[in-house]
Order: structure tokens, then C-alpha cells, then sequence
């Protein structure tokens, strides 16, 4: 038996998008979604409270980091990763993978795992599939990601082919060894680089594992955007229908739109939150720098049409003020109003494939927010 | 008509100390008081509902700060400084005079007032009486600060008299330019260095313009607390009874006690929310550094006795977790508690002065909280 469960309640008729709902342990999630990035135990300046208040249902933590610090094992007796950041929503983690690559210094990726140090201390680390589930299975979340080698935009085809394989054997790893099966589900993660032909050959042997969900992983790895949304747009295909699909580490909201209409149930993103540190905020009138001199004076809300804790209370001139002073709450108040743009975004998505005018939502907001060409 | 009114409610009779009520136009405030320093239009890393819940009737703003960036015109035409930070509890704001003298490059103090170089931009810049109250009205504090000079310990008698009978000459401008006494009450400060003849003689001075508050100043800069605590003994009782009476800068819990035993009414320090960036926290075991290595499998809560956010919600590892990882939430969570932690040390000695046990009260605390000598 499954911990989680998933539900297609509606689908849009001009496009792929789908709407629908996930089941966890943690609470019901619905679909299409936005999943806050909590890296190190907190998504970054904000209270549990905030995150709940946002209307965020799910967050993501990340393994590499709370491996290396505060360590696996101490989360696990703090009674999992849940209470010791007092969230009591749904939490999904990546297998660690990605950052390996993207931050660890790497010493050798063998068929074992990926040797590599440790960005904070220096210290000499491995990271195996069998590693990452203990890892996860400490944690406790409620999704867990398969180890896989993401590969770099460009890598060669023989490369790409080799690696595709070898992760399709981690995923069998990861899922012998992956033990709390009723607590927890294991996604799969397609990988094969910007060839369709490889990603039909990742997913097909992905597929055959009948596992709860799938992750199209390998993409916003530098490549175009065109070149994304086209491999995204058949590799989705490969996938089985009934089954929820994650595209990691997308969240500008035109990728989230694409990735809807192509048929894409789960995002994830630092996005909002690193973007609101630096004083940027997304608003229903276009992107907003508030360190911009012309805000120094309005006393107008970030966002006219938003709800959020921020938009109700403060203005451009406060959060301006905040921010160029380097005040905390100017990162608080920023990443409390982008994460609930982008639920609101979600929210909007969810209603207008209920309702079959998705493609009317996301080329209005596509229109309003980035400007018509 | 006085925008304030203070009442005196109890007195401790082996003690000087004092319970008492300041009604301000932005609420009530229960004196002795603590108040949370918030000196950028926000209390460092906290929402003012944090600062509510905390138990804070009273905040501080600093006109230096604020007159430099983002600037008075801009705070007054926000609505003033309650409405560009969401604070509806009380203000005070100091006068700009302290931070000039310990974080400005001063170019020249004269009868007129003092110029000196932002620390910000390095622009040349001019506070004088007028202008400061120019500025607190501005920013239209509940409570506003006399300009003074703040004279450095050590200074030689011949230049601390001179300093305080200017420092009166400006209090008379400070009164003179203060148009919105309906509004906001300024109180005067009282200087003369260690020198208790000196202090008497300023506290004539300034008595004599019947203030609706005076404050002590120029303690607390750099003497050793033996010295401090003899003159504040004595300097206390040059001041009327009816008025308030606030020692600026002090909020080490000993000296807390050790103020209110001499009868002080109120307080302000930036050393609860900068501790608490530092991972540095106060307890009723005493100070704890949660950076420290036995605190990391430690699950309980930082402080057994503590009710605040922080203490009902995380445990030490967590809080030692986030400050090690350096984020933004560590500093929240402290601030939340080592702010809740001096709150109710000051209810707790409100309650001790009403039933008459504030000795009793204010020896115990210091035992357990220092350890016995």
C-alpha cells in the first residue's frame, strides 16, 4: 500500500495541464503546485506560520545539505525533519544528487556512488543510492527522490546514454533499498539530456518500476529555454498518466505555465525566495526591483492585487527602505509576497484548468507580466 | 495638556523600585519597562506581531538612523513612523545625539549643535536642537528625546560642566522648537558625568523646565559598573518623583534589577536582538551559547520556563542548527526569546514591587542567573 495518493480530477482540453491531488501523510496537496525550497531546515526568513499562511501545502528540504549538517542521524532523533522544523505539512526531498554536482567538489563518480567534499568543512564524503535513502528514510518526508546523475547541458551522447543507464540501476538501488515503503513514496527521475530518443529510453526503463511518481530531471541545466520546453513537451509522454510528474528546480512563473500546459503536476524553485533577498519582488504588474529609486516615495503596496501579510501592511517605501538598509524583514517581508505570488499563480493555474481556460490564464498573465512583444 | 500621563502605582519599600503606568497616546505602557530597540523602522529581525506577542508595549526608534535613511520627510509622509513600520504600541525615539557622538565622524561640536559625516555615504551633515525635534515630530514619536551631548567616560570635570550647561541651552532650544506637545512628550536628559555635584547641578537645570520625563544619560559609557550604580543612586533622587524616569542603553539583566532598585522606570538596549544574532541566549539557568557543541542532540526546549514562540516550538539543536547554517530564522527565533526573556523579568518585578518583595525577586534572579559568587 502506497503512502500517497494521487487523484486527476480535470484535465484542460487545449493543453497537456492537468489538475489534480496528491495525498500524503502530511496533508492533501493540490495539483498543479509550488513547493517552497527549505533547504536547511527552513525555507529561508520565514516562520512555518508564513509558509502556511502563503498557502504553501508541501516544501521541499534538501538532503546534501542536512547530511552534512546537522546530519541525518540527528534529525532522526529529533523525531524527523517534520518536527524539528515544526512543519506539519507535506515535505518532499531531493536524493541529494543535484547538489553534489552543482556544489560538492567531486572526486570520482563510480557505478558505487559519488565521492566527493563536503562545501562546508572540506571533509571527505560518498554519497550512494543506498546512502541518500537512508538519508531520506531518516529524514522522514514523504516523498523521497531517487540518486541520480544529472548531467550538464552539452555532455556528448555516449555520455548522456551511459549515465541514463547507470541511473536506471541506482534507481533499482534506491528502491531495494528504500524500506519505509508505507511511509513514505520513492519518485523515479528521468534523466537522457536534450535527446528524445534517450529520454524515451530513460523513461521506459524508469516506467517499468511502477513507482508512485516520476521526476523529469536533467533540464534548466543551461540549455535554451526552447530547447527545454520541446524535450519537456514529448518527454512528459513517456510518463504514465495516472502517475504525478515533478519538473525540479523550475519556478520562474513562465516555466511554471509551460511546464502546466505541457502536463506537469509538481515545481520546485529557490527562486522566490533568493530573488526576494535581493529586494526583487514578482507582482501581477511585472517584475519590481524595490531598490529602484522611484519607490523611495510610494507609499503604494508591492502589489496592488496580491493578499499576502506583506501587500496588507507595508509599502514600496518601507520594503525599499528595508532592504537597502539590509534589514532582515526586508527579506522576510519580499519572500513572504513571491512564494504567494506563485501559489497565487498555482491557485489561478488550477482554476482555469477546471474550468478549460488555462490557455486563456497563462497567455494573459504571460501577456501582463512580461509585456506583449 | 500633556500627550502623556504617568502614574505611580506601587513602591517597594526596601527598595527604591517603583511600579507605575505611562499612558501614551499609542497605548499603555506597564513600567519598570523594557523596550525592544527597532532601530531601522524594525526591530532587527522580527514582524511586529512578533514584537506584540513578545509582550512589548513600547518600542525605540532612532532618530540618527532614521534622519539619515530613509529619512525623516519620507517616514512623515508614510503617516509617520507607527504607520511605515505597522507598529500601532507606543514609540520612543531617542535624539540622534548619542549615535552622532558614537557612530558619526564628527567634524566640530559648537553651541550650535553637531556636524558630522554620515556613516552611511559620507555625506556632511548637521544636527542641532531644532533640528532634532524637527525630526521627531516628524517622525511623530509617542515619546521624544532632549538633543544632548553625550560626554565620554573620563572626560575632565572643567569639560563635563561645560558640556551639561550647554546641554541645558539646548534642552531650552529642544523645548522651545517641540511645537506638538499635544502630541508627543519630550523629556529632558540629565548629563554630569560621574561627578555627583555635576549630576545635581544638571538636574536643577532641567527640573526646572518641568518635562513631562527625564532621563539619565551618559552612563553606561565605558565606567565600571561600581561607579555607574553609585552615581545612578544618587542622581535618581535629584529627579521629581511624579516624573518617569529612563536609563538609556542599559539592558543587561543585572543591570536592570540593579536600575530598577534605584528607581528606574524604563529602559531601552540593543543587547537581547544582538546576542540573538550571535546565537547567544539568556535563560532562567542562565546565559546559553547555542552555538555550543553539547547543544546539538540537546531536543528540549531552550528555556524550561519560557512560554514564547521560540521555546514552545523548537528545541536547542534545532536553534544551534540554524545559527550554525547561518540562517535568517536563527536570528528570529532568539531575538523572539532573549526580547520575551527580559519582558518577563520586568512583569515579574512589577509583580514583586506590588506585593513588596522586589529585593527578594531581584536577589534570587541574580543568583541563579550568575551562579552564587
Amino acid at each position: 500500500m502506497q503512502p500517497i495518493r494521487f487523484e486527476l480530477i480535470a484535465r484542460d482540453s487545449k493543453t497537456k495541464a492537468r489538475r489534480g491531488r496528491l495525498i500524503t501523510p502530511h496533508g492533501t496537496v493540490e495539483t498543479p503546485v509550488f513547493m517552497p525550497v527549505g533547504t536547511q531546515a527552513t525555507v529561508k526568513a520565514l516562520k512555518p506560520e508564513d509558509v502556511k499562511e502563503i498557502g504553501a501545502q508541501i516544501i521541499l528540504g534538501n538532503t546534501y545539505h542536512l547530511f552534512l549538517r546537522p546530519g541525518h542521524e540527528i534529525v532522526k532523533r529529533a523525531g524527523g525533519l517534520h518536527k524539528f522544523m515544526n512543519w506539519d505539512g507535506a515535505i518532499l526531498t531531493d536524493s541529494g544528487g543535484f547538489q553534489v554536482f552543482s556544489l560538492g567538489d567531486i572526486n570520482k563518480i563510480t557505478e558505487n556512488g559519488v565521492e566527493f567534499r563536503s562545501h562546508i568543512d572540506g571533509s571527505k564524503q560518498l554519497l550512494t543510492p543506498e546512502k541518500s535513502m537512508e538519508i531520506q528514510n531518516a529524514l522522514g518526508s514523504d516523498i523521497i527522490m531517487a540518486f541520480d546523475e544529472c548531467v550538464p547541458y552539452g555532455a556528448d551522447r555516449s555520455y548522456v546514454e551511459k549515465s541514463l543507464a547507470m541511473t536506471t540501476r541506482w534507481l533499482k538501488r534506491c528502491k531495494a533499498a528504500h524500506t519505509e515503503n508505507d511511509k513514505r513514496a520513492l519518485f523515479g527521475i528521468m534523466q537522457g539530456g536534450m535527446d528524445i530518443s534517450l529520454r524515451r529510453e530513460s523513461a521506459n526503463q524508469i516506467v517499468e518500476l511502477d513507482l508512485p511518481g516520476y521526476s523529469i530531471g536533467g533540464l534548466s541545466v543551461g540549455e535554451p529555454k526552447e530547447v527545454m520546453l520541446d524535450v519537456l513537451d514529448e518527454a512528459v509522454d513517456f510518463l504514465p498518466t495516472e502517475k504525478p510528474r515533478y519538473l525540479m528546480g523550475v519556478g520562474s512563473p513562465d516555466m511554471l505555465l509551460e511546464g502546466m500546459a505541457r502536463g506537469i503536476d509538481m515545481f520546485d524553485c529557490v527562486l522566490p525566495t533568493r530573488e526576494a533577498r535581493h529586494g526583487r519582488a514578482m507582482t501581477s504588474a511585472g517584475p519590481v526591483n524595490v531598490r529602484n529609486a522611484k519607490y523611495t516615495d510610494d507609499f503604494s503596496a508591492l502589489d496592488a492585487e496580491c493578499d499576502c501579510y506583506t501587500c496588507r501592511n507595508y509599502s514600496k517605501a518601507y520594503l525599499r527602505h528595508l532592504i537597502k538598509a539590509e534589514e532582515i524583514l526586508g527579506a522576510t517581508l519580499l519572500s513572504i509576497h513571491n512564494l504567494r505570488f506563485l501559489v497565487r499563480l498555482m491557485e489561478g493555474a488550477r482554476q482555469a484548468i477546471e474550468s478549460e481556460t488555462f490557455e486563456h490564464y497563462k497567455n494573459g498573465f504571460l501577456n501582463t507580466y512580461y509585456g506583449k512583444p
